[in-house]
């Protein structure tokens, strides 16, 4: 039994639900402020180190599962039946392999986005996040968000951190098995925090994040010094959030990212995820505080580029970005 | 008496020699392959780690110095008379400070630059080791290479890899004095190779690499691995040399530049030379190398990139890069 599906069978111990007729979840995407790169175990998705996240209230992903009449997987997404053979379809038979009862028994999945994926958010965090829930519904197992965060985890690393709303921070664990590698909630609401996405470049990434960590972990120098760092922007972090002190998220965020591409770039080969438009974008960024608007960035493993503030300035932060598209967290 | 000058005074001693009427001197400018970045002695300029630069021939600094006939140094650059409280003159000054035979000697100074600082070309290399070899005619001393270019340190770090032409390889050295943190030339010559500047942005930089490398030893993580980086791509760039591999030394050049300003970003807070510019011509780059033309580029603590190629493919590169400005180091 490989590593995952005993994972799923401990998880699942004494859980054996019935089948319902269908179920359906739905899991907000979200966008790290102290982020993760590098796995300690690449089939469990565990992480080196922790990361601390905020989830993207309405954008995210909508699930319904249920079993399917015909003898195989039914994979839909966004409306449109995929072919057996897409990479979203291989992606999802795989993890669905993980909970299969029989090994006859196929699934119907249909998956509907709200997250804009063209906005440069990830939508696989919100998808493997809804299907684990659905399952969960499915199934009647009536997990926690512990557990459910586990099993999220199996699909995607990021989709740990996609169970709930608000704050979520991800636990590395030490654990062999990842058992203690789980997301939780913060208590701290904010709601007056805004994301602004700023869509530059809607290409797929010439790296992808799986590949990037891989080879960030076995060459770059740097990797080493890199749990220290997230160790200390992890701290700063969460007293900011306590304290909701705006600038010091900002800053460690913008700080944490910017340090994340510069592991990807000290990799061997490098790996640069900037186009011109980015730093163009960064360089507005501190062009406007500079001019006093607490604006602050935060970047994935992509070019684009995400905004941070309060919605007392969103009138401000649209006159350096008229084409942000705007996201309040927290509803 | 200051450290600098228990310096001056170790390498001088039995050779006190007597003002000549004036003494001429040049120094090539250089480009770090392996990159300088981060003091272990601020005052000395004694570096972390080794580094490994090119000369650039006839692109550097012509100096004349004469005792001056006035009661105060009178210094000159590029033809004009500077003011004595102008940032170069202040330098200068206090360079010269280390050398007067006496309190009441006064030098005249003519400076006059064939590195062209607009195209991002750093002129305190060659100023500073063109002023260290004219002093070492002025006053007869007849010194070494090595000494030379510990005199030439403590005008300025990287000035050390400027009293040679071709490959310098400057020692970082472990005395708490810096009398083994001195420069070699390398034997191989590599006649074929040509460095070209691509500019820009001719604006001064917003952090000077004095406080910018400071910054970095003191705020960033990163920073720990930055010396087993440095050893590495010396290495690895000496073996290339030795081979004459051009590919190999690209590789080295390029990585090693990436690692440096990643360590700059990493940095609390945040250091990032890189323009829009900047990215599109390290992306040029990269596509003309995916379009088979080996070419590689290296930049140093500003937004500039330096293009590494040989001679044969001089035309191939002005196709990408049609307003480059060639050097070749070796004639």
């Amino acid at each position: 039994m490989t590593p995952a599906r005993q994972v799923v069978r401990r998880i699942l111990a004494g859980r054996a639900g019935q089948a319902q007729t269908g179920a359906a979840a739905y899991a907000p995407a979200n966008i790290a402020l102290v982020k993760y790169w590098g796995k300690r175990n690449e089939e469990l998705n565990l992480p080196v180190t922790g990361s601390l996240s905020i989830s993207l209230g309405p954008l995210g992903s909508h699930v319904e599962l249920a079993r399917a009449p015909e003898p195989a997987d039914a994979i839909w997404l966004n409306g449109r039946r995929l072919a057996a053979d897409s990479s979203f379809a291989q992606r999802a038979g795989a993890y669905l392999d993980l909970f299969r009862p029989e090994a006859d028994f196929h699934f119907e999945l249909k998956a509907r986005n709200t997250v804009p994926t063209a906005a440069g958010f990830a939508s696989s965090a919100s998808g493997f996040a809804s299907l684990a829930k659905a399952l969960d519904g499915l199934f009647g197992w009536n997990l926690s968000l512990r557990e459910l965060s586990i099993l999220a985890r199996l699909g995607s690393g990021s989709a740990t951190r996609s169970l709930a709303d608000g704050f979520v921070e991800w636990h590395a664990g030490t654990a062999a098995d990842g058992m203690d590698s789980f997301a939780e909630r913060l208590e701290t609401d904010w709601p007056a925090l805004r994301v602004g996405a700023v869509v530059l470049c809607a290409e797929e990434k010439p790296v992808g994040s799986r590949a990037g960590m891989k080879r960030s972990v076995e060459t770059c120098e740097f990797y080493r010094a890199w749990p220290g760092r997230v160790a200390q922007d992890l701290a700063d972090l969460k007293a900011a959030i306590a304290r909701k002190d705006f600038p010091m998220l900002g800053t460690v965020a913008e700080g944490n990212a910017l340090a994340m591409h510069a592991l990807m770039a000290a990799t061997r080969p490098p790996i640069v995820y900037a186009l011109p438009e980015t730093v163009a974008a960064m360089r507005t960024v501190w062009a406007a505080r500079e001019n006093g608007l607490p604006l602050w960035f935060t970047m994935d493993a992509g070019p684009n580029v995400k905004l941070l503030f309060e919605a007392k300035d969103e009138t401000g932060v649209r006159e350096f970005f008229p084409g942000v598209e705007v996201v309040a967290p927290f509803g």
